[in-house]
Protein backbone atom coordinates (compact mmCIF):
# COMPACT_ATOMS: atom_id res chain seq x y z
CA UNK A 1 0.00 0.00 0.00
CA UNK A 2 1.21 3.55 -1.19
CA UNK A 3 -0.76 5.28 1.48
CA UNK A 4 0.04 8.61 0.13
CA UNK A 5 -2.36 11.57 0.08
CA UNK A 6 -4.60 11.62 -2.77
CA UNK A 7 -6.61 14.00 -4.56
CA UNK A 8 -10.18 14.59 -6.49
CA UNK A 9 -11.94 17.26 -8.77
CA UNK A 10 -15.38 16.69 -8.91
CA UNK A 11 -17.69 19.21 -10.95
CA UNK A 12 -20.72 21.17 -9.21
CA UNK A 13 -24.33 20.14 -10.61
CA UNK A 14 -26.89 22.36 -11.07
CA UNK A 15 -30.29 20.47 -11.78
CA UNK A 16 -33.13 22.27 -13.63
CA UNK A 17 -35.27 19.74 -13.19
CA UNK A 18 -36.66 15.99 -11.44
CA UNK A 19 -38.36 13.34 -10.34
CA UNK A 20 -38.19 11.36 -7.22
CA UNK A 21 -37.88 7.27 -7.42
CA UNK A 22 -37.61 5.52 -4.09
CA UNK A 23 -38.45 1.94 -4.60
CA UNK A 24 -39.82 -0.40 -2.37
CA UNK A 25 -36.39 -2.17 -1.99
CA UNK A 26 -34.74 0.24 0.70
CA UNK A 27 -31.36 -0.68 -1.68
CA UNK A 28 -30.16 2.73 -2.16
CA UNK A 29 -28.22 1.68 -5.45
CA UNK A 30 -31.20 1.43 -7.18
CA UNK A 31 -33.22 4.86 -5.86
CA UNK A 32 -32.61 8.05 -7.80
CA UNK A 33 -34.05 10.26 -9.85
CA UNK A 34 -34.97 11.20 -13.18
CA UNK A 35 -33.72 14.62 -14.44
CA UNK A 36 -31.64 16.83 -15.93
CA UNK A 37 -28.28 19.60 -15.08
CA UNK A 38 -25.62 21.26 -16.08
CA UNK A 39 -22.28 20.32 -14.83
CA UNK A 40 -19.90 23.20 -14.18
CA UNK A 41 -16.32 23.85 -14.26
CA UNK A 42 -16.71 25.33 -10.55
CA UNK A 43 -16.46 22.04 -8.52
CA UNK A 44 -15.18 20.22 -5.38
CA UNK A 45 -11.29 18.84 -4.39
CA UNK A 46 -11.57 16.49 -2.03
CA UNK A 47 -8.14 15.17 -0.66
CA UNK A 48 -7.90 11.99 1.33
CA UNK A 49 -4.51 11.12 3.99
CA UNK A 50 -4.86 8.36 6.25
CA UNK A 51 -5.18 9.37 9.31
CA UNK A 52 -6.04 7.48 13.00
CA UNK A 53 -9.53 9.00 12.70
CA UNK A 54 -11.60 10.02 10.75
CA UNK A 55 -12.45 13.36 10.13
CA UNK A 56 -14.24 16.14 7.40
CA UNK A 57 -12.83 19.51 6.64
CA UNK A 58 -14.51 22.08 4.90
CA UNK A 59 -12.44 25.21 3.67
CA UNK A 60 -10.33 24.51 6.54
CA UNK A 61 -13.15 23.98 9.51
CA UNK A 62 -13.98 20.92 11.02
CA UNK A 63 -17.75 19.93 9.89
CA UNK A 64 -20.04 17.05 10.06
CA UNK A 65 -21.18 15.76 6.20
CA UNK A 66 -22.96 12.58 5.95
CA UNK A 67 -22.23 12.11 2.31
CA UNK A 68 -18.43 11.25 2.57
CA UNK A 69 -18.39 10.20 6.38
CA UNK A 70 -20.39 7.72 4.89
CA UNK A 71 -18.09 7.03 1.84
CA UNK A 72 -15.13 6.10 4.48
CA UNK A 73 -17.45 4.04 6.36
CA UNK A 74 -18.32 2.18 3.46
CA UNK A 75 -15.11 1.83 2.31
CA UNK A 76 -13.73 0.83 5.62
CA UNK A 77 -10.82 3.21 6.09
CA UNK A 78 -9.90 5.77 8.45
CA UNK A 79 -8.79 9.07 6.94
CA UNK A 80 -8.75 13.04 7.07
CA UNK A 81 -10.80 14.03 3.92
CA UNK A 82 -10.26 17.95 2.88
CA UNK A 83 -13.15 19.78 0.79
CA UNK A 84 -12.17 22.80 -1.31
CA UNK A 85 -14.58 24.45 -2.80
CA UNK A 86 -15.47 28.20 -4.33
CA UNK A 87 -19.72 26.91 -4.29
CA UNK A 88 -21.87 27.60 -1.48
CA UNK A 89 -23.32 24.92 0.76
CA UNK A 90 -27.13 23.63 0.48
CA UNK A 91 -27.84 25.81 -2.61
CA UNK A 92 -28.56 23.72 -5.30
CA UNK A 93 -24.49 22.87 -6.56
CA UNK A 94 -24.50 19.41 -5.53
CA UNK A 95 -21.77 20.06 -3.18
CA UNK A 96 -22.67 17.06 -0.94
CA UNK A 97 -22.38 14.77 -3.95
CA UNK A 98 -18.98 15.81 -5.04
CA UNK A 99 -17.77 15.75 -1.48
CA UNK A 100 -18.78 11.83 -1.46
CA UNK A 101 -17.08 11.18 -4.98
CA UNK A 102 -14.33 12.88 -4.32
CA UNK A 103 -13.85 11.51 -1.20
CA UNK A 104 -14.19 8.07 -2.86
CA UNK A 105 -11.92 8.09 -5.84
CA UNK A 106 -9.40 9.80 -3.78
CA UNK A 107 -9.74 6.65 -0.98
CA UNK A 108 -9.23 4.41 -3.53
CA UNK A 109 -6.41 5.48 -4.86
CA UNK A 110 -4.64 6.44 -1.41
CA UNK A 111 -5.00 3.22 0.15
CA UNK A 112 -4.41 1.54 -3.55
CA UNK A 113 -8.18 0.04 -3.33
CA UNK A 114 -8.28 -1.21 -7.06
CA UNK A 115 -12.29 -0.28 -7.51
CA UNK A 116 -13.03 0.28 -10.79
CA UNK A 117 -14.89 4.00 -11.65
CA UNK A 118 -18.78 2.31 -11.37
CA UNK A 119 -18.28 0.57 -8.05
CA UNK A 120 -16.71 3.92 -6.73
CA UNK A 121 -19.87 6.02 -7.80
CA UNK A 122 -21.57 3.31 -7.21
CA UNK A 123 -20.63 3.76 -3.23
CA UNK A 124 -21.07 7.51 -3.71
CA UNK A 125 -24.29 7.38 -5.40
CA UNK A 126 -25.73 5.27 -2.00
CA UNK A 127 -23.72 7.52 0.66
CA UNK A 128 -25.60 10.53 -0.84
CA UNK A 129 -29.19 8.80 -0.77
CA UNK A 130 -28.47 7.73 2.51
CA UNK A 131 -27.38 11.25 4.04
CA UNK A 132 -30.89 12.06 2.26
CA UNK A 133 -29.14 15.53 0.44
CA UNK A 134 -29.40 14.27 -3.16
CA UNK A 135 -30.82 12.18 -5.53
CA UNK A 136 -28.90 12.03 -8.70
CA UNK A 137 -26.34 14.41 -8.58
CA UNK A 138 -23.30 11.72 -8.03
CA UNK A 139 -24.23 9.78 -11.39
CA UNK A 140 -24.49 13.43 -13.20
CA UNK A 141 -21.18 14.86 -11.78
CA UNK A 142 -19.27 11.51 -12.47
CA UNK A 143 -20.24 11.88 -16.54
CA UNK A 144 -19.85 15.93 -17.07
CA UNK A 145 -21.42 17.87 -19.55
CA UNK A 146 -24.91 18.59 -19.60
CA UNK A 147 -26.07 14.85 -18.20
CA UNK A 148 -29.84 13.65 -18.33
CA UNK A 149 -30.56 11.27 -16.16
CA UNK A 150 -33.37 8.82 -18.29
CA UNK A 151 -33.59 5.87 -15.68
CA UNK A 152 -32.69 6.56 -11.99
CA UNK A 153 -30.43 4.33 -10.28
CA UNK A 154 -26.30 4.12 -10.23
CA UNK A 155 -24.42 2.49 -12.52
CA UNK A 156 -25.44 -0.55 -13.95
CA UNK A 157 -29.25 0.61 -12.84
CA UNK A 158 -29.37 4.01 -13.74
CA UNK A 159 -29.43 4.77 -17.38
CA UNK A 160 -27.53 8.37 -18.70
CA UNK A 161 -27.63 10.44 -21.89
CA UNK A 162 -26.08 13.98 -22.17
CA UNK A 163 -26.55 17.02 -24.06
CA UNK A 164 -24.04 17.80 -25.87
CA UNK A 165 -23.49 21.89 -25.09
CA UNK A 166 -20.05 23.74 -24.00
CA UNK A 167 -19.90 27.48 -23.04
CA UNK A 168 -19.99 30.09 -20.29
CA UNK A 169 -22.36 29.24 -17.26
CA UNK A 170 -23.15 32.27 -14.56
CA UNK A 171 -24.87 31.91 -11.27
CA UNK A 172 -26.51 34.21 -8.38
CA UNK A 173 -27.15 32.39 -5.37
CA UNK A 174 -29.66 34.06 -2.54
CA UNK A 175 -29.63 31.00 0.21
CA UNK A 176 -30.69 27.93 0.61
CA UNK A 177 -33.44 25.71 0.03
CA UNK A 178 -33.78 21.95 1.88
CA UNK A 179 -33.53 19.29 -0.01
CA UNK A 180 -33.90 17.22 3.26
CA UNK A 181 -37.55 19.48 3.29
CA UNK A 182 -38.42 18.94 -0.18
CA UNK A 183 -37.44 15.25 -0.69
CA UNK A 184 -38.87 14.19 2.26
CA UNK A 185 -42.63 15.61 1.83
CA UNK A 186 -45.01 15.08 -0.77
CA UNK A 187 -42.83 14.18 -3.89
CA UNK A 188 -45.52 12.87 -5.96
CA UNK A 189 -46.62 16.05 -7.89
CA UNK A 190 -42.70 16.64 -8.54
CA UNK A 191 -42.26 13.58 -9.88
CA UNK A 192 -45.01 14.27 -12.40
CA UNK A 193 -44.27 17.69 -13.26
CA UNK A 194 -40.38 16.16 -13.22
CA UNK A 195 -41.89 13.40 -15.82
CA UNK A 196 -43.13 15.76 -18.13
CA UNK A 197 -39.92 17.99 -18.18
CA UNK A 198 -38.18 15.13 -18.90
CA UNK A 199 -40.17 14.08 -22.10
CA UNK A 200 -40.51 17.29 -23.46
CA UNK A 201 -36.67 17.94 -23.41
CA UNK A 202 -36.01 14.56 -25.20
CA UNK A 203 -38.08 16.01 -28.33
CA UNK A 204 -36.07 18.79 -29.22
CA UNK A 205 -32.68 17.47 -26.33
CA UNK A 206 -30.44 21.36 -26.78
CA UNK A 207 -29.26 23.09 -23.91
CA UNK A 208 -32.12 26.26 -25.00
CA UNK A 209 -34.90 23.60 -24.44
CA UNK A 210 -33.38 22.73 -21.43
CA UNK A 211 -33.45 26.03 -19.80
CA UNK A 212 -37.04 26.38 -21.26
CA UNK A 213 -38.18 23.00 -19.45
CA UNK A 214 -36.20 24.05 -16.14
CA UNK A 215 -38.24 27.13 -15.90
CA UNK A 216 -41.40 25.41 -16.31
CA UNK A 217 -40.40 23.01 -13.84
CA UNK A 218 -39.90 25.46 -11.20
CA UNK A 219 -43.15 27.20 -11.90
CA UNK A 220 -45.30 24.47 -11.97
CA UNK A 221 -44.21 22.63 -9.32
CA UNK A 222 -43.96 25.93 -6.91
CA UNK A 223 -40.77 25.87 -5.69
CA UNK A 224 -39.75 29.31 -7.34
CA UNK A 225 -39.37 31.40 -4.89
CA UNK A 226 -40.29 34.93 -5.27
CA UNK A 227 -36.33 36.27 -5.73
CA UNK A 228 -35.94 33.52 -7.85
CA UNK A 229 -38.68 34.35 -10.67
CA UNK A 230 -37.77 38.36 -10.34
CA UNK A 231 -34.24 37.67 -11.51
CA UNK A 232 -34.79 34.86 -14.05
CA UNK A 233 -37.34 37.75 -15.45
CA UNK A 234 -34.51 40.10 -15.24
CA UNK A 235 -32.80 37.47 -17.76
CA UNK A 236 -35.18 36.70 -19.95
CA UNK A 237 -36.00 39.86 -20.21
CA UNK A 238 -33.22 41.22 -21.98
CA UNK A 239 -33.05 38.42 -24.33
CA UNK A 240 -30.93 35.64 -21.78
CA UNK A 241 -31.57 32.31 -20.51
CA UNK A 242 -32.03 31.66 -17.07
CA UNK A 243 -33.21 28.29 -14.97
CA UNK A 244 -33.47 28.18 -10.84
CA UNK A 245 -30.62 25.51 -9.22
CA UNK A 246 -32.83 22.77 -7.47
CA UNK A 247 -32.82 22.78 -4.67
CA UNK A 248 -31.27 26.19 -3.77
CA UNK A 249 -32.79 30.24 -4.32
CA UNK A 250 -30.10 29.97 -6.79
CA UNK A 251 -30.20 31.52 -11.03
CA UNK A 252 -28.06 29.90 -13.75
CA UNK A 253 -27.97 31.67 -16.94
CA UNK A 254 -26.04 30.77 -20.25
CA UNK A 255 -23.58 33.20 -21.20
CA UNK A 256 -23.35 36.17 -20.30
CA UNK A 257 -27.37 36.67 -18.89
CA UNK A 258 -27.17 37.40 -15.71
CA UNK A 259 -24.42 40.36 -16.16
CA UNK A 260 -26.38 41.35 -19.34
CA UNK A 261 -29.50 41.99 -16.56
CA UNK A 262 -27.23 44.18 -14.26
CA UNK A 263 -25.96 41.00 -11.85
CA UNK A 264 -23.09 40.25 -10.41
CA UNK A 265 -22.60 36.73 -10.66
CA UNK A 266 -19.76 33.92 -10.55
CA UNK A 267 -18.65 33.00 -13.98
CA UNK A 268 -17.87 29.54 -14.79
CA UNK A 269 -18.25 27.42 -17.92
CA UNK A 270 -20.18 23.54 -18.97
CA UNK A 271 -17.65 21.45 -18.12
CA UNK A 272 -17.85 18.57 -20.04
CA UNK A 273 -15.42 16.52 -18.58
CA UNK A 274 -16.80 14.04 -15.54
CA UNK A 275 -15.08 13.81 -11.74
CA UNK A 276 -11.16 12.71 -12.19
CA UNK A 277 -8.62 11.97 -9.80
CA UNK A 278 -5.72 14.86 -10.24
CA UNK A 279 -2.00 13.60 -11.39
CA UNK B 1 -30.29 26.60 -38.53
CA UNK B 2 -27.46 28.74 -37.74
CA UNK B 3 -24.86 26.19 -40.23
CA UNK B 4 -21.50 27.83 -39.18
CA UNK B 5 -18.18 25.74 -38.91
CA UNK B 6 -18.15 23.50 -35.76
CA UNK B 7 -15.20 21.58 -33.89
CA UNK B 8 -14.87 18.93 -31.96
CA UNK B 9 -11.94 17.07 -29.95
CA UNK B 10 -11.70 13.35 -29.71
CA UNK B 11 -8.50 11.44 -27.57
CA UNK B 12 -6.47 9.05 -29.21
CA UNK B 13 -7.26 5.74 -27.62
CA UNK B 14 -4.41 2.78 -27.90
CA UNK B 15 -6.19 -1.06 -27.42
CA UNK B 16 -4.25 -3.47 -25.25
CA UNK B 17 -6.45 -6.32 -25.52
CA UNK B 18 -9.72 -7.06 -27.17
CA UNK B 19 -12.36 -9.71 -28.00
CA UNK B 20 -14.39 -9.60 -31.19
CA UNK B 21 -18.59 -9.88 -30.89
CA UNK B 22 -20.41 -10.09 -34.32
CA UNK B 23 -23.68 -11.50 -34.00
CA UNK B 24 -25.75 -13.09 -36.40
CA UNK B 25 -27.70 -9.92 -36.39
CA UNK B 26 -26.00 -7.59 -38.51
CA UNK B 27 -27.03 -4.67 -37.09
CA UNK B 28 -23.50 -2.62 -36.22
CA UNK B 29 -24.99 -1.12 -32.86
CA UNK B 30 -24.60 -4.20 -31.31
CA UNK B 31 -21.50 -5.61 -32.68
CA UNK B 32 -18.19 -4.49 -30.70
CA UNK B 33 -15.64 -5.72 -28.79
CA UNK B 34 -14.96 -5.99 -25.13
CA UNK B 35 -11.37 -5.05 -24.05
CA UNK B 36 -9.46 -2.06 -22.34
CA UNK B 37 -7.25 0.50 -23.52
CA UNK B 38 -6.03 4.02 -22.78
CA UNK B 39 -7.94 6.96 -24.10
CA UNK B 40 -4.85 10.00 -24.84
CA UNK B 41 -4.75 13.56 -24.52
CA UNK B 42 -2.90 13.60 -28.04
CA UNK B 43 -6.23 12.85 -29.79
CA UNK B 44 -8.37 14.01 -33.58
CA UNK B 45 -9.78 17.54 -34.04
CA UNK B 46 -12.90 17.14 -36.39
CA UNK B 47 -13.54 20.70 -37.79
CA UNK B 48 -16.96 20.81 -39.67
CA UNK B 49 -18.31 23.33 -42.09
CA UNK B 50 -21.36 23.30 -44.79
CA UNK B 51 -20.14 22.90 -48.02
CA UNK B 52 -22.01 22.06 -51.52
CA UNK B 53 -20.16 18.81 -51.58
CA UNK B 54 -18.81 16.55 -48.94
CA UNK B 55 -15.09 16.26 -48.94
CA UNK B 56 -12.60 15.05 -45.84
CA UNK B 57 -9.65 16.47 -45.58
CA UNK B 58 -6.18 14.77 -43.36
CA UNK B 59 -3.84 17.34 -42.22
CA UNK B 60 -4.78 19.52 -45.37
CA UNK B 61 -5.43 16.95 -47.87
CA UNK B 62 -7.69 15.72 -49.17
CA UNK B 63 -8.77 11.98 -48.12
CA UNK B 64 -10.99 9.06 -48.51
CA UNK B 65 -11.77 8.18 -45.16
CA UNK B 66 -14.74 5.36 -45.10
CA UNK B 67 -15.76 5.77 -41.01
CA UNK B 68 -16.31 10.00 -41.16
CA UNK B 69 -17.87 9.51 -44.61
CA UNK B 70 -20.18 6.84 -43.54
CA UNK B 71 -21.11 9.31 -40.98
CA UNK B 72 -21.72 12.50 -42.93
CA UNK B 73 -23.75 9.62 -45.13
CA UNK B 74 -26.20 8.74 -41.90
CA UNK B 75 -27.01 12.28 -40.55
CA UNK B 76 -27.41 13.08 -44.27
CA UNK B 77 -25.33 16.25 -44.51
CA UNK B 78 -23.01 18.14 -47.75
CA UNK B 79 -19.89 19.00 -45.42
CA UNK B 80 -16.60 19.67 -45.18
CA UNK B 81 -14.47 17.84 -42.70
CA UNK B 82 -10.93 18.56 -41.68
CA UNK B 83 -8.92 16.00 -39.63
CA UNK B 84 -6.15 17.42 -37.91
CA UNK B 85 -3.83 15.21 -35.17
CA UNK B 86 -0.32 14.50 -34.03
CA UNK B 87 -1.24 10.62 -33.98
CA UNK B 88 -0.32 8.42 -37.30
CA UNK B 89 -2.60 6.65 -39.06
CA UNK B 90 -3.19 2.91 -39.00
CA UNK B 91 -1.29 2.57 -36.16
CA UNK B 92 -3.53 1.67 -33.50
CA UNK B 93 -4.32 4.75 -32.11
CA UNK B 94 -8.09 5.11 -32.99
CA UNK B 95 -7.90 7.78 -35.54
CA UNK B 96 -10.78 6.75 -37.64
CA UNK B 97 -12.89 6.16 -34.84
CA UNK B 98 -12.07 9.52 -33.08
CA UNK B 99 -12.67 11.27 -36.53
CA UNK B 100 -15.95 9.64 -37.32
CA UNK B 101 -17.10 10.08 -33.18
CA UNK B 102 -15.75 14.12 -34.07
CA UNK B 103 -17.77 14.57 -37.20
CA UNK B 104 -21.07 13.17 -35.37
CA UNK B 105 -20.37 15.58 -32.80
CA UNK B 106 -19.44 18.51 -35.16
CA UNK B 107 -21.79 18.08 -37.71
CA UNK B 108 -24.93 18.34 -34.86
CA UNK B 109 -23.16 21.26 -33.76
CA UNK B 110 -22.73 22.92 -37.06
CA UNK B 111 -26.32 21.68 -38.29
CA UNK B 112 -28.06 22.03 -35.11
CA UNK B 113 -29.61 18.47 -35.03
CA UNK B 114 -30.42 18.61 -31.82
CA UNK B 115 -28.60 14.51 -31.27
CA UNK B 116 -28.05 13.74 -27.60
CA UNK B 117 -24.27 12.14 -26.98
CA UNK B 118 -25.85 8.84 -26.81
CA UNK B 119 -27.32 9.22 -30.63
CA UNK B 120 -24.21 10.81 -31.63
CA UNK B 121 -21.58 7.81 -30.35
CA UNK B 122 -24.23 5.08 -31.56
CA UNK B 123 -23.86 6.85 -35.44
CA UNK B 124 -20.07 6.84 -35.06
CA UNK B 125 -19.85 3.24 -33.92
CA UNK B 126 -21.85 2.25 -36.42
CA UNK B 127 -20.23 4.19 -39.28
CA UNK B 128 -17.02 2.63 -37.96
CA UNK B 129 -17.87 -1.03 -37.28
CA UNK B 130 -19.15 -0.41 -41.25
CA UNK B 131 -15.95 0.66 -42.55
CA UNK B 132 -14.35 -2.15 -41.18
CA UNK B 133 -11.36 -0.26 -39.35
CA UNK B 134 -12.65 -0.90 -35.45
CA UNK B 135 -14.83 -2.42 -33.16
CA UNK B 136 -14.62 -0.87 -29.97
CA UNK B 137 -12.36 2.92 -30.26
CA UNK B 138 -15.92 4.85 -30.48
CA UNK B 139 -17.55 4.07 -27.42
CA UNK B 140 -14.08 4.25 -25.65
CA UNK B 141 -13.29 7.35 -26.93
CA UNK B 142 -16.65 8.42 -26.27
CA UNK B 143 -15.91 7.62 -22.77
CA UNK B 144 -11.65 8.71 -21.70
CA UNK B 145 -9.90 7.32 -18.68
CA UNK B 146 -8.75 3.74 -19.04
CA UNK B 147 -12.25 2.09 -20.17
CA UNK B 148 -13.18 -1.07 -19.87
CA UNK B 149 -15.40 -2.57 -22.10
CA UNK B 150 -17.70 -4.98 -20.75
CA UNK B 151 -20.42 -5.91 -23.18
CA UNK B 152 -19.73 -5.05 -26.55
CA UNK B 153 -22.03 -3.18 -28.97
CA UNK B 154 -23.16 1.21 -28.69
CA UNK B 155 -24.79 2.87 -26.13
CA UNK B 156 -27.52 1.32 -24.69
CA UNK B 157 -26.27 -2.41 -25.58
CA UNK B 158 -22.83 -1.96 -24.33
CA UNK B 159 -21.69 -1.46 -21.25
CA UNK B 160 -18.42 -0.01 -20.32
CA UNK B 161 -16.23 1.06 -16.92
CA UNK B 162 -13.43 2.59 -16.06
CA UNK B 163 -9.99 1.83 -14.47
CA UNK B 164 -9.44 5.27 -11.97
CA UNK B 165 -5.61 6.35 -13.35
CA UNK B 166 -3.77 9.66 -14.23
CA UNK B 167 -0.20 10.15 -15.23
CA UNK B 168 1.92 10.45 -18.21
CA UNK B 169 1.86 8.05 -21.32
CA UNK B 170 4.62 7.94 -23.83
CA UNK B 171 4.91 5.92 -27.65
CA UNK B 172 6.79 4.60 -30.07
CA UNK B 173 5.25 3.47 -33.34
CA UNK B 174 7.15 1.56 -35.77
CA UNK B 175 4.63 1.07 -38.54
CA UNK B 176 1.07 -0.48 -39.03
CA UNK B 177 -0.96 -3.81 -38.95
CA UNK B 178 -4.18 -4.14 -40.86
CA UNK B 179 -7.08 -3.75 -38.64
CA UNK B 180 -9.20 -5.20 -41.33
CA UNK B 181 -6.60 -8.02 -41.99
CA UNK B 182 -6.90 -9.09 -38.18
CA UNK B 183 -10.31 -8.65 -37.78
CA UNK B 184 -11.45 -10.26 -41.22
CA UNK B 185 -9.61 -13.24 -40.59
CA UNK B 186 -10.02 -16.33 -37.78
CA UNK B 187 -10.90 -14.17 -34.76
CA UNK B 188 -12.16 -17.28 -32.98
CA UNK B 189 -8.23 -17.45 -30.82
CA UNK B 190 -7.83 -13.72 -30.42
CA UNK B 191 -11.39 -13.65 -28.58
CA UNK B 192 -10.62 -16.56 -26.35
CA UNK B 193 -7.23 -15.10 -25.12
CA UNK B 194 -9.11 -11.28 -24.97
CA UNK B 195 -11.54 -12.55 -22.44
CA UNK B 196 -9.23 -14.21 -20.54
CA UNK B 197 -7.79 -10.95 -20.18
CA UNK B 198 -10.51 -9.37 -19.46
CA UNK B 199 -11.46 -11.48 -16.63
CA UNK B 200 -7.46 -11.44 -15.34
CA UNK B 201 -7.96 -7.70 -15.16
CA UNK B 202 -11.42 -7.08 -13.27
CA UNK B 203 -9.77 -9.29 -10.52
CA UNK B 204 -7.36 -6.47 -10.03
CA UNK B 205 -8.38 -3.12 -11.75
CA UNK B 206 -5.43 -1.17 -11.86
CA UNK B 207 -3.24 0.85 -14.42
CA UNK B 208 -0.46 -1.80 -13.89
CA UNK B 209 -2.60 -4.59 -14.08
CA UNK B 210 -3.62 -3.41 -17.24
CA UNK B 211 -0.53 -3.11 -18.77
CA UNK B 212 0.44 -6.98 -17.65
CA UNK B 213 -2.71 -8.88 -19.12
CA UNK B 214 -2.11 -6.47 -22.56
CA UNK B 215 0.98 -8.01 -22.36
CA UNK B 216 -0.17 -11.52 -21.67
CA UNK B 217 -2.34 -11.05 -24.44
CA UNK B 218 -0.25 -9.35 -27.43
CA UNK B 219 1.92 -12.48 -26.68
CA UNK B 220 -0.74 -15.43 -26.99
CA UNK B 221 -2.32 -14.03 -29.80
CA UNK B 222 0.40 -13.88 -31.49
CA UNK B 223 0.05 -10.36 -32.71
CA UNK B 224 3.44 -9.48 -31.05
CA UNK B 225 5.87 -8.17 -33.91
CA UNK B 226 9.80 -8.50 -32.93
CA UNK B 227 10.20 -5.03 -32.60
CA UNK B 228 7.48 -4.50 -30.69
CA UNK B 229 8.84 -7.80 -28.23
CA UNK B 230 11.75 -6.15 -28.05
CA UNK B 231 11.06 -2.63 -27.02
CA UNK B 232 8.47 -4.09 -24.84
CA UNK B 233 11.66 -6.09 -22.72
CA UNK B 234 14.03 -2.54 -22.65
CA UNK B 235 11.45 -0.46 -21.06
CA UNK B 236 10.64 -4.01 -18.46
CA UNK B 237 14.30 -4.50 -18.03
CA UNK B 238 14.66 -1.08 -16.73
CA UNK B 239 11.41 -1.72 -14.68
CA UNK B 240 8.74 0.27 -16.62
CA UNK B 241 5.34 -1.10 -17.72
CA UNK B 242 4.83 -1.31 -21.19
CA UNK B 243 2.80 -2.80 -23.55
CA UNK B 244 1.28 -3.27 -27.32
CA UNK B 245 -1.09 -0.94 -29.05
CA UNK B 246 -3.44 -2.72 -31.11
CA UNK B 247 -3.77 -3.28 -33.97
CA UNK B 248 -0.08 -1.24 -34.75
CA UNK B 249 3.93 -1.76 -34.49
CA UNK B 250 3.16 0.38 -31.38
CA UNK B 251 4.41 0.32 -28.29
CA UNK B 252 3.07 2.31 -25.15
CA UNK B 253 4.33 2.35 -21.62
CA UNK B 254 3.17 4.39 -18.41
CA UNK B 255 5.48 7.27 -16.87
CA UNK B 256 8.82 7.65 -18.54
CA UNK B 257 9.54 4.34 -19.62
CA UNK B 258 10.29 4.16 -23.02
CA UNK B 259 12.45 7.15 -22.55
CA UNK B 260 14.09 5.59 -19.40
CA UNK B 261 14.57 2.59 -21.98
CA UNK B 262 16.90 4.97 -24.14
CA UNK B 263 13.95 5.29 -26.76
CA UNK B 264 12.90 8.97 -28.26
CA UNK B 265 8.84 8.78 -27.70
CA UNK B 266 5.97 11.17 -28.55
CA UNK B 267 4.51 12.39 -24.77
CA UNK B 268 1.28 12.67 -23.76
CA UNK B 269 -1.08 11.71 -20.75
CA UNK B 270 -4.11 9.66 -19.72
CA UNK B 271 -7.14 11.63 -20.82
CA UNK B 272 -10.02 11.43 -18.25
CA UNK B 273 -12.16 13.07 -20.04
CA UNK B 274 -14.37 11.75 -23.31
CA UNK B 275 -15.19 13.61 -26.92
CA UNK B 276 -16.14 16.62 -26.42
CA UNK B 277 -17.69 19.35 -28.60
CA UNK B 278 -15.00 22.69 -28.48
CA UNK B 279 -16.43 25.81 -27.12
Amino acid sequence: MTEEAARAFVPGHVTGFFSVHRPENPDPSVAGSRGGGVALSDGVTATVSPAAERSISFGGERIAMDAPENVLATLGVDARVEIETPLPLGTGFGVSGAAALGTALAVNAAFDRAHTENTLVEIAHAAEIEAGTGLGDVVAQARGGVPLRLEPGGPGTGELDGIPAAGRIEYVSFGSLSTADVLGGRTDEITEVGERALTDLREEPTIERFMAVSRTFARETGLLTPQVEETIADVTGTGGEAAMGMLGETVVSLGTGLTDAGYDPAVCRIYPPGATLAD
